[in-house]
């Protein structure tokens, strides 16, 4: 990691810190609680926001330059994720965590 | 698998198949040959190709509308990769795996 | 995949249609059922099996002889995943893809 | 993330950072440096030691008694990993990130 830069260091931990909330959240918050958490349209944004934030992290670890096109993809469904974690309620961690992943990853791919 | 469409479940097998052959290629035939083969670019490539071609399939069991943009990044990766294997040579098998997954990406991605 | 054994190539599309099979049913049926269909234990059970399958076929691409314990712990927990479906009900599909899965999957582990 | 207990956290961090640390040294140091670098023994053990760090760190979000294995399978791995970055040398970071995920993932697998 030392031979990266230190702005592709900070998104990859966001991008890892986002996963890991979404796919424990998703796992083991949405499924206890029920009813709206588990709603086809939450729930999969929750799966498919852990997903690319793992995929995102991988491209810009493998260093190649399709970093830019994960990275602009992976800021939009985090903006989708949180926006329905508001709406759901009671998911503040997992709104915080897609917030701070999708402006980190706003940079990358500018 | 039976409640997604025909052209769903096709574009599936078609980046599965070629996740499986640009990792399974890189790791059992790049390696091996060295040289051009373990060029930084090209090698990245390979092993990118393999890592959006089985998010663009994870998206769309996910069932999620996103899958339009992975399946897009996903067939100007093939893309790209198919190129780059033809360049170095020898690697036909994965010329063609590229060339049909990034096809079939795009039917998706429209 | 060509300079695979046929074995080798076997197991890797079991894994990789349990994969699917695992993922697109939790998303696209148990989501949409409800009900024990999204009780924990069994929905985490489908998650878990997916992800196994898939790192069970990434390691026997790779080609490391460690995937003999990837494919050990995979076959396990497609046994179990089918025992869970069957008392769910209703998903056959994804009874057999673990069924045959974990079949291939003790014979590469052997 | 926080319903999580703090030994599981510590350890998914654990497994996240030596996921990075692997994948990216073997495509940013290994693939540059080329010679016993990308010797397929070696690099191949970087690869499986990135997915089956990712593997674990997914088991234990998903919240599954599995977890317990994939652990062990991870902490055997990254032991083997760290072997061989200090053979070939000039990898301390790697040896580091491995040697600590190895030592968090045998005490959740006990």
């Amino acid at each position: 990691m030392q031979n990266l830069s230190p702005e592709l260091r900070s998104c990859i931990e966001e991008c890892l810190r986002c996963h890991s909330t979404c796919l424990g959240m998703a796992m083991n918050h949405c499924l206890q609680q029920g009813g709206k958490h588990v709603e086809p349209q939450h729930f999969k944004l929750m799966l498919a926001c852990a997903e690319i934030c793992q995929t995102a992290a991988n491209f810009m670890l493998i260093g190649t330059h399709h970093h830019k096109h994960t990275c602009r993809e992976c800021a939009e469904i985090c903006e989708e994720c949180a926006r329905s974690c508001e709406q759901v309620g009671g998911m503040e961690e997992c709104v915080q965590a897609c917030r701070r992943c999708a402006e980190s990853c706003r940079k990358m791919a500018a």
